[in-house]
Formats: structure tokens, C-alpha cells, sequence
């Protein structure tokens, strides 16, 4: 489909532009991860109408170890409410490294759940105290499976290859219990963490993942309502003071995207209320971030305007109208041109298949366009002149200046009076408006 | 005007259910703030279009105190530019009290602009380090008077009072000096600071003045373009991750809103994108925030769904069209239905002024509506029917299920067919659509 | 014999004074360390020629507990040298409880063997990496047995109820194992410790082995020479700076003792040069000290001048000579009377045995004596005149003022014409000089 | 006198040891202090007897700085009492740099007297709050040249060029007054600070004041007793567990001396009951301690047995006796010769003046001889050979083995049956013992 191809190059060129010689490198605390091919690179997009696109080894698979965190943390606080699991792990940055006690003196309450600490907790919480390490993730198993839309299976080389160096984790697992924060013994609360750490996922996968977050807890593809509003809402309010471990206060400003990592070089994002983000490049910076994955995240944030400080006005409603009239294709659009709208218009025009002599895109309507929203708008214009439509703008606000279509060419100007007239037939026509 | 009142009625309800037997303390470590009377209490909200809706003592006047650090920071960075005031200040959350040291062991740089070493280094970037005290103070109250859309004053007796217990100031001062962050006197550099501080506003001016921040730099009422969406941005992030001291997590879960507050009582938020908002009460908890702001704060992002992780999509061009015929104003909305979209609705009904015999709400493209614009569309709904106009309402996806209009009784509920046949009339009359 | 119940008497009024409405709690994290009488009390004191004082519950067995880490780092320091141990466990205080982890945050080295992490370390020492707990636990008892000079035994009971307890040790077995600082599996390692902890004692194995210490490696009583005084000087400087967990300076400035608790109790302290201290009461304080013995140990510093920064002179040759005359015993003392001085004076008496019908003590060559010393004195001589002998002191320089003898009654005192006399037909005489 | 050039060497001999290519950089951040020459190098020893050994460039003046810190708070405690002194600074470690802020955080109190912020705090105490700065550094003034038996000044240039660069102490003194630790205004604070900073002192001068420290409060020179030996105490334990800030632990195990030291390049050290020692070499670390100072502590603590925890237990009645008879002086010796038994010998001998034609040293009661005593009695025993007296030695233990003159030559050996016989002629002489 052309928007699949249209977004999916603009990812390209970003990963392209973000992994030029980014130095990393590959975790090597335990054979398996160390085995992962470092040029492996990856990026997808899930918007929240289900619209998935990527690009790279999007298909390539890995385990999804950090990023599980805000997953089962969705799944304790669905299953257990937030008072009781607040209980159990507070949401306070620790400005420390993920595998730092950051436990409270008096209490043992790991600080939060994206720190291993926290994060072991937690998993102790899905289905009771009493639960069997195996029922606890085919639970997380299927939870995850979920999520992402298709069954999603443990790698359990890694898995085992990690519960051999898990001396770490162990001894988190050890102090929770001296303080009372767990039950089950500190062996198998760590090998619960660690297989739910190896569940095998793509960067597709977690594009949808995110997205579901991002959407309030609907997965977008499947449809299906996995998550409450107010449990999509705490994931994502945790993951942006305490996902990045440290430097949050940078990530917040640079980048502003709720995010996590993981050491296999995977990273998701979510922008609340728009879409999910992932990407994979195993090389891995000092503090185990994915140098390539972050240099993307921060690309993305600066050119698509995904901030949650953006102050760009966003609208759903994009396409105020497709219709057609003598030959013509008109089509409407409203509000403000970001990446989201971008994308609803090019997903609209692929669906509508343009039949006329010529296309008139009507942008009256329309408050601002973004530099993502601009590249996408005159993309596609290209590419229905390129399909043998003759193309026309009406812009009087002139919120599209100087439309070269990327090869010197511009699209035609109609004019004020041309397009009244144009838009008056469209009014008599009988064509439904959409959307 | 009506949508004022009900507006305000809204924010009145808000803060009378918030402000029951708080407790808190009014600050008194200078006589000036002591004499503030504990049982001020001020809401203002303002939108991006300009609206401005307050209630309660909200023309009091009270100094800015701390929350003048987001505004001088903005204009240290649009008059040095990012890379200069990070070279000064970094952006990481200090999880701690306001008026710790927390400077880099070996720069000096104070790890926030948000702390009070953060503003006094910041407050001294101010036309430059040669600057007089008193052309930086001028041109700081010309900058903040043009956030305000008003000449803002000194109150020099709380500037003078604070002077002589500033000790722990001086310590900031004297610290950065010893690390060359600032060249100023300690005494003129804390001068500076507290003069900065002690400009008197009302919780409408940082209603405004917030707005700014959230529209991305353009005053919403006089239309100023103030500051680039890059600072408006960055300032909200820094506030976001490290405005409101310790607790940067639970506020960040509870609340989701950017804030800044003052020992004078005062309280600043912004929402990026949608408007800002400021509460005023002097009694203080024990980390120095008002303790009924704090509290209002939560209420608001609970029940209007004003939260940086809300997953509830927006548009601005909720109201789709407002026209009339055959005795009927129809007025069809579209998107979700959050504050910000029954704000707009409010208000361009109250600019229409309804003089036909019925009233018709469609809803048919509304996706969805939470708990304040439901409140707020049923209040229109209760005027409009009480200013003697009959009330329909089509709404065939049962987005507003029992719409009790506060007094038991319903609007009455327009069949397909009729509507039908009423929006092909609508179809061919003249009127114009509107937005 | 004489001495000892006089000094011991000394001991049981000073554990009197100190022993009152204490407070404190019995640890209670184990039932076998629960179970322990909380009425217990013994005080035992060892100097460096071997003489053994002790009172109160001086036989009642407990484990060693905590205070087998400064024992147990001497073997290390004695087996490896001290530069391999500064490998693997510094020695700087971490003013943090005992069970902090407290290790570098880049190499994993415990920040002194007085913690458990650093305990642990070190007990890894003992015969090498390769070695089997069994080994290694047999290698510390037969070391412990020979500095208590007799044959001790581990407490199998509270061994194994804290191994099923152990998980803080345990977790920072894991974290030291995480760090490559131990190799042992953490198990193995913490069962290694905890057996350490196990050995059974009493006060006065304890005084034993701490006089060891002060003496520079000597075990007092046997006269085996165990340690080389270097590695008796670094265990005592670690236990200074570092023995007595957060609180260090006070202890340094109220107390002054090297000293070393155990959650069974107990506390040991040593005066290099000078003597070993024991103390048991099982009711702990919130850091988990015995709050009689702390208590105890405060009295004996402040009343006998134990203390490092003690500025009293003191020497060995105390009883310069005991020579008889003429129905006369003539024993002349000089240097300054403390403690360890009088305990001399006191010991000889005991040893020689009075027949003669007068007591002469000659004080001319004193040049002080402090309050212990004093109490001593007078108590030797009201007990020599108690068995008959009419006793005389000489005492030019008035060192020994108001000398009460406990009941109002006074020695006679010697002029100096009557004394020169003495001493001259003394002179002649051909008893040889003692000592 | 031989004495002093004997211990004078010996100092020398360790200065020239320590001193070659140690490295560092003279304090540079003040113009004065930058000045000095950094070839300087001087140490001083003074016994409790009042003896004073020094070497190298030990008139050089130079200010006192941080090592006021130590007096200052004598001064204070002789003042107010400990209870007081206690309330407004604490005598906990602080593990940091000297210019930290180290406050109790809820009350404001400095963990420790040797930390700048202590210091000011402790300066403000003498003469209580209402004192003129002007007074209280007379006070001072006349304090420390009471310790130093001279008159001491004020180098005013020093304290001139401190007060333009203040600002660190300034941050501190703020700080302190917002806690209402200190009442005067920060400027008098600092001025009160520095000027007591500013005192000018030589390595002599700061051997005698650390002598008075060491013997309990009496100036050993002039014999005024000054301070209680309580409070020396109280300093001494302060300085060991404070006075090298961080690194605490490694300087109480490797020199094992209570010390102090100032940027100007002196360093001070006490041995309670025994000496003091002070060494001046401007040349910093950069924890801002003299490098060549560090060093030479080091190397005499090694050398001279000099340590805390030193078991080698000494007495003060070294020489039990002088005698002559038939052509011969007898000096005999007991207890432990250790550098201050040597020293009494050697001074002992000086003050004696050997007129007969043999000389015969009889160790039969000494218990041990370390290092430096072994060579000081080496040394005494050549040059009273060189002087044409003949040397014998009785030494039936055997504790000076091998007694090489220095060179090649050795005393002759007495025979136990003359040995006897001459003791016995001296048992029957009338000359008096001595001491």
C-alpha cells in the first residue's frame, strides 16, 4: 500500500540518518545476547487507528528483556488495582543505574518498577503470592501475546544463559525478601523475572505494544480493550520520570517521549493519545541504552514534533472530505498538518483510489503543517502526478509555501474564484462527505 | 457571558470541594508573607484561543515568588540560546528540596533552573553578565508584563523583607561565585533574584502567562509571538521533571501536569498544547507547596482529564457546524469531547445567540466524551432550555447515555428520519458552515 | 586469690551502675537468638601478662556473632599479607548500619571488613579461593580456640536457624559475586560466615582474645605468639575508625575504645598496649548494640582512663620493689597509678603475702593516680589491715589525699625521718629488689 | 646539646627520605599563599618533658589555617563545656571535603569542628555571640601564643588577600546563620574565621602546641597547664576520627596519628601521653594536604612505633638509675625502650656528663627495644666512645643484639659475674638513684 511505502521510506531515511558509525556496543554480560548481530537495525510505528509501519530488520527477533517492566507493570495494576501495588513499589526516579538497590531504608519498597528492583517485585504480584513460577509467565506470556496481537514465544537459551549470571538480580531478589517485599524463594522469583525477560518480540511487536499504552489500553490492530484508560495512563506517567534511569531530566527535554530499553538494543516509545514506537539496534551505550535507538527516538522527536511539550495543536478529524465533481477529486483538509494528520491523510487517499482527470487538494481549513507533515503531504502529491493525475492546491492561507514536489516541479494553483465555483458543484453533488 | 459563568462555576465547584479544612501553614519566614490571609483562594484557567475563566479571590494580588523561574529561564534562553544556558544550568531533577545546593561536585552547575542556585545563576544571564541590577530587574518586569498582557509591578516591601533573611540565598550565591558560575556581587546576584520574585501578579496573569508556555510562545490574548515553540517546549519539559522538587514521580502519576508553585501560595500549569492554569492559597504543606493548589491541581486533572499521559484524543474543531432553518439551530459536533472541546462548543453558542424555536445538538460524529464535557454540554443544554428554546438532541452512537439535565428532565431525542431530513434541509440552505 | 575478687568486685559494682532499667530488645530475627535470657550480664577483663578478671555471667555461653570479624581478618591478614586483603576489602569507615552493602561502586570492594559484606570477603580469604567451608570453618575454630586459649564450639542450632534467615547476607553474597570480589557460590559463602558467626563463647574467652589483640599478637594467658604485632595494630585501627558502624566519632570521643559488637550481646574492646574488654547482655539498642555493654564500656573509660587519647603516663614497673625489714614490708610503687598500675600493685601484694606486722606503702616516686587506681589502693590496704597488719603509708608528695580507708579509718602515716630510716636498714637488708 | 643534634639527625635523616620529588602544588587560590616557596621544609617533635627537636627550615613562618581548627575548639570547650560546644557542632566523620557543607539537614549543625563550616561555627562560640570580631581574635591570639610560649602575629597580608576570596566560607556562614547556628553576620563570621586562619606559626611552634594537646592540657615547655586533660581529649579523639576528612580509615591504619593539616603546608600530629609533631612543606595533594608532610608522617609512625594502636607498651621511668663507682658510670635501664625511652636516655646522659673512664649500660631489665631506639642507643653509646670513655654493655637478654657502633666497631660485653660484682660495689656506694 503507497502510505505503507511512503511512511516506511521516511523511517528509512531517518534510520539511515541515525545509524551512519554510532559506536556501542553489544551487551556481553552473558553469551547469548553477546551472539546478536550488531548491523541488526530496526524501526516501527504504530499509529492508534492500527496503522503499522517499519522498516530495516523489522522482522528479525530478539528477547524483550527491560522493556517487559512497563508490560507486567500494566498487568499488576490490572490486576491488582494501583493502592495495592503502590504498596509494593513507589514511581520516584532513582537517578541510578537499573541495577542499583533503590529500595526505601526503612520499608525495602523498591523505588519504581523500571528499576530491576522494582521490576522483580512486581512480578511477583501477577496472580498471588502463591503462584507457580510457570503459571506466573505463561500468564505474562499470554498477556504479552496479547498485546502484540500474535503468540509470542520465550527464548529459553537466553533465558537460561541468563539465570547462570544472575548473581545481580539474586541478590536484589534476597534483599526484597529480607524486607518482605516478596515470599517465594529468591531463585525462583528471579527466574520468573528473567523468563519474562526473555519473551521473544520484533520491533513491530513492540510498535503495537506501545501503542496499546499509547491508546489507553485498546490494541489498535486487534481491536481488543487489554487496559484501562487510568492503567495505560500510570505505565506511561512512570516511564517518563523513571524509564531512562538517569539523565531523565535531558531525555525529558531532548527527546520527550515516555520510553524504555532493554540490553538486547531494543527501545519503545509512546506518544499518549498518537502512537507506539520501537526500535532495535543491539550496540548499547555505557549506561545500556541502544545508541542507535536513542539517536532515532531523538530524530524522530525533533522532525515529527512527537514531544509530549509539543505545543503543535493536534486534530483526529484531518480529512474534513473526499469528494468528487466534474472530473475533479476534491479533498479537504482541517486542522494542524503534524505527523499523525500526515499520516491519516496519505492512509485516506490510499484507500480512496483517485479515478479523475485531476486531484485538487483544498488546505483552507488548515491552521499549520509541520516539517514531517509537509514532506509527507508533497510526497504524496508527487506521487499522484506521477500516477497521470494532474494535481492543483488551494492554499489561501498560504500554509504550504513554495510546494516543490522534490524534483523542481509544483503542483497548479486554483484560484479563489476557480475553487468557489468548484466547491459550490461539490456542494450540490450527491457524494457523501466521509469520515 | 454565559459560557464564563458556567466555566466558572465549573472551577467554583472545583475549588470549593478542594478547599475543605486543607490545612498547611502560611509561609512566615519574613513578616511580609505572614501578613497573607490564609483564606485567600484563587482558580484561573486560561485556553489558547485567549479564553480566560476564573473564580474565587482571583483578582488578589500576591508575589510570583518561585514560580518566576520558569519565565526567567524562558528568556535567558531566548536571549542566549540553549546551548549558553546549559553550559550554566543543566536540566536533571535534583529530588530535592528547593533550596539545596545541588551543584555538580566539580562545574558548580546547578543541577536545575528550577532550584533556587538554578534561577539566581539563571536570573543573571540577563542582558549579560555586566548588567546592572537594575536594568536586569527592568527588563525582567517588561517581559513578564507582556506574558501578562499587563503592566506587573514590585512589591518592594516583600522585596525588601526578603532581603534581610536571605542568608540562605547568599549561600547559594557565595557557593556559585566560589565556583565562578556567576561573576555578580552575592549581594546583587540575590537582589536580582528576589526582586525577580517579588513581582505581583493574580492567578489570572499566570493563567496567561502559563497559556503562553502551553501555546508555545504566543500570548493567547493579546496575540504576542513572546517566545519560539523550541523554548516554550523546553521549559516545560524542565518543569515537568523538575518543578515540583522531591515527589517528581507521584506528581507526575497523579497529576500529569507541568507545575510550578510559590511560597506566597501560588500554584502555575500548563498543559502543551491546550492551556494553562494557576490556583492561589497561601497556607503551605511542609515542602513549601500550597496545599489547596496542590489538591486542585489533582481534582482538575482527575476530572477534566488534564494529565501529559491522557490517552483521550482532542481536536480543536469540535464544533463542525452551526446552522439554521425552518425554525431549527443545528449544531453538529464532532471528535472527542474533553474540556478543551466543550469549551469551544460553550463558547461559540454563547457567540450565536439562538433565536429560533428548537435547538438541535447532533452528535453522530462525536467518538467520545468524558466527565467534564458531558457536565458541560448538559449545562448548555439546561441554559438553553431555560432561555425558553425547545432542545433535541440526535444522538444515534449513544455517546451521551441519560441526559439528565440536572433537574430530572431530558432534552427531547430526534429519530434517523427526522434528522435526516433535517440536515438535507440544512443541506440546501444558504447558511454558511462555520469554523 | 585476692586480686581477683578485688578487681572483680570493681567489675561487679561498675555492671552494677551500668546494668539498671537498660532497655532494649533481645534480637529477634532468629528464635534460637530469641531465646536467649535477656538477664544475662557478665563483664570480663584480660591484661597483657594474662591476668583474668571477670564478674557477673562470665561462663554463660553465646555466639561470637559480628564480633568474629576483626578475628577473622587477622587470620586473613596472617595468610595473605596485608596489601592482598586491601584487594579485596578496604578499610574505610562507610557510616552506615552493619548490614549495608557499602561496597565501591566501580570494583565491588566492601568498604571494611567490619561490615557484612566485607566479613564475607574476607572469610573467602581463609585457605583460598578453593577451599571447602568445611576447611575453612574448621581453619577459623582452631584459630578462634587458640586465641581463647581453649577449645570452642560452633552452636549448630543458631547456625543453621540463621542460615534459613539469611537472606541480607545472602543478597550481598549475590551482589559481591556480581562484582567477581568472592567466587563461592553465595550459598556456600554465607553458610561460611554464618558458621564464623556460630562459634560459642564467653566473656571470658572474649577479654582472652581482645587482650590478644592489644598485646601485639600474644595470647596473654597461653604466651603463644598467634599474630605479628602488625596485623594486631591494623586489626585494632579498623575496629577504631570502623568498628562501631555510623556513630563512630561519638564512640571515638565519649568511649575511645577499639571495640567490636555481636547481635547475641556481646562486645569486646581492646586498649593496645594495655588490656582486652568483654561485656554480655543480650538487650540491644536500634543499631543493634548491647546497651548494657555500651553502657559498661562508657563507665570503665571514663572511671579507669581507658581511652586511646587517654594523656595519662603510664608504665609497667609499677612496684618498684617489695622488700623486708625489721617486722616491716616495704613495697615502694612509682609512675602514675592507673588501672593497669594498681591491677600490678594489687596482683604483687596477692603474691607475696604479708607476715610481717607492719604494712609500709611508699608513694614518694608517684607522680599521679587516677580515680580507679586510687579505689584500688585504698581497698588493697583496708584489706591488709582487715588481716591484722598495721598498716603505714609514705606519702611526701600528697598523691594520695584524704585516704579513707571505706570506713572512716585512715593508715597511719609515716613521717619522713621514720622513713628515711626504713629505708636505709632496708638498703642494707638482702632481700633482692623485685621485678 | 648532643641530644637534640642526635634526634635532630635522626629527624633530618627522615626529612631527606620523605622530601625527594614528592610532587604537589602550593595552594594557589589565594595570591599570598601562592607565593610561598614550595622548597620549605621543616619538622618539629616535642616531647612531653618539654623537650623540642627540629630540623630543616623550622623558623619559617607560615600561617596557621586549618590547623587553628583543633585550638580554636579547645578554646571554645574550655569556655563553654562540652554539653554546649555539643549542641552547636557535632564530632561525627564526614567523609568529605573541607569545604563541604556537612549540616545536619532539619537542624543545621556541622557533623564536625575540623570542616570549615565547624570551624565558623566554633569561632563564633568564643567569648559567646555578643563578642566584637575584634575581641574575639585577640582572645585567639593570645590563646594560641599561650600553647606556642611566644608571642604569635597575625600575618595580615594573608588574612587581607582570604577575605577577596571568600566565597566559599561565605556560603558557609550564610548557610549557618539561615539555620540560626551562627547569629553574627556572615561577614564577621568569616573575618573572625580567617583572621585565626592567619596566625603565623613555625613547625616548632606547632610541635610545642601539639605537645600541650598530647600531655593533657600542661604547655610542656612553660609548664602552664592550659587546658583540662578532658578537653584535651575531647580534641584529640575529634582530630582522630575528623581531622584527615575523608580517607580516615586508610590514615588510622597506615600513621595512626590524631592529625590536622592547612593549606598553607603544615601538618600537625599528637600522640596522647607522648608528643606532638608538626612538619611544614607548602607542596598539596589535591585533598589539600601537604605531600611531603603526609609522607613523613607516615614514615616516622612506621619508624618510631608512633601509632594509636601501638602494642609496644613504654614507660616513662626509662632510666632506673645512674650511679658511679670505681671508674665507672652505670646507667641502667627498663621497660620498653621506644623513641621516647630512647630520648630520655639519650637526654638523661647529655644532662649527666660522663667524667669516669668507663661507661657500662645495663639492659638486664628492658623488655624490648624497637627500631628508632635500637639506633638512638646505638648512636648515644658511639659518641660517648668518641669522646674517649670506653663502652661496655650487660645485656643478659640479649635484647640489643649485634650492637654495631655504626662503624664495624662494638662496646665490649660484661660478664655476669663482673657485672655483679659492680652492682654490688654501687649497691654498697652512696649516690642516689635518680629519677
Amino acid at each position: 500500500m503507497r502510505v505503507h511505502s511512503l511512511i516506511s521510506d521516511y523511517l528509512h531515511e531517518i534510520m539511515t540518518d541515525s545509524s551512519s558509525s554510532e559506536g556501542g556496543t553489544v551487551a556481553d554480560y552473558i553469551p547469548e545476547l553477546k551472539k546478536m548481530d550488531p548491523n541488526l537495525l530496526g524501526i516501527a510505528l504504530c499509529t492508534l487507528n492500527g496503522h503499522l509501519y517499519s522498516t530495516g530488520d523489522d522482522t528479525a527477533p530478539f528477547t524483550i528483556q527491560s522493556m517487559s517492566k512497563p508490560f507486567v507493570y500494566a498487568a499488576a495494576l490490572k490486576e491488582h488495582g494501583l493502592d495495592k501495588v503502590l504498596d509494593v513499589v513507589d514511581v520516584e526516579p532513582s537517578g541510578e543505574a537499573f541495577n542499583e538497590l533503590s529500595l526505601d531504608d526503612e520499608t525495602g519498597r523498591p523505588l519504581n518498577p523500571m528499576i530491576n528492583a522494582g521490576a522483580i517485585a512486581v512480578n511477583q504480584l501477577i496472580l498471588g503470592e502463591e503462584a507457580a513460577v510457570e503459571d506466573r509467565i505463561a500468564h505474562i506470556r499470554d498477556f504479552f501475546s496479547r498485546l502484540a496481537g500474535r503468540e509470542l514465544e520465550i527464548n529459553q537459551r537466553v533465558a537460561d544463559s541468563e539465570i547462570e549470571h544472575a548473581d545481580r538480580n539474586l541478590s536484589l531478589a534476597h534483599m526484597l525478601r529480607s524486607y518482605e517485599v516478596i515470599q517465594d524463594s529468591a531463585h525462583d522469583a528471579v527466574r520468573g523475572y528473567i523468563e519474562q525477560c526473555s519473551i521473544e518480540v520484533t520491533v513491530r511487536d513492540l510498535a503495537v505494544m506501545a501503542a496499546t499504552l499509547a491508546g489507553g489500553g485498546t490494541q489498535p490492530v486487534t481491536g481488543e480493550r487489554i487496559l484501562s484508560p487510568a492503567v495505560a495512563r500510570q505505565v506511561q506517567a512512570v516511564m517518563a520520570s523513571a524509564g531512562m534511569y538517569d539523565a531523565a531530566g535531558r531525555w525529558m527535554t531532548t527527546v520527550g517521549i515516555p520510553a524504555k530499553s532493554g540490553v538486547s538494543g531494543g527501545m519503545l516509545g509512546t506518544m499518549p493519545g498518537q502512537l507506539g514506537l520501537a526500535t532495535f539496534s543491539p550496540p548499547l551505550d555505557k549506561k545500556g541504552n541502544s545508541v542507535a535507538g536513542a539517536r532515532i527516538f531523538q530524530n524522530l522527536s525533533q522532525d515529527m514534533g512527537l514531544h509530549l511539550m509539543s505545543t503543535e495543536p493536534y486534530g483526529i478529524q484531518t480529512v474534513r472530505s473526499i469528494r468528487t465533481a466534474r472530473n475533479y477529486t476534491v479533498v479537504r483538509l482541517q486542522g494542524y498538518i503534524n505527523f499523525a494528520a500526515a499520516e491519516r491523510f496519505v492512509s485516506r487517499i490510499g484507500e480512496a483510489k483517485i479515478k479523475t482527470k485531476s486531484f485538487v487538494l483544498e488546505l483552507a481549513r488548515v491552521s499549520g503543517v509541520n516539517g514531517v507533515g509537509r514532506r509527507m503531504m508533497l510526497e504524496e502529491l508527487r506521487r499522484i502526478r506521477n500516477s497521470g493525475v494532474e494535481v492543483w492546491i488551494f492554499d489561501p492561507e498560504n500554509v504550504l509555501p513554495d510546494p516543490d514536489l522534490g524534483d523542481g516541479t509544483y503542483p497548479r494553483k486554483q484560484s479563489r474564484r476557480a475553487a468557489f465555483a468548484l466547491l459550490d458543484d461539490l456542494r450540490r453533488s450527491a457524494s457523501t462527505p466521509t469520515e
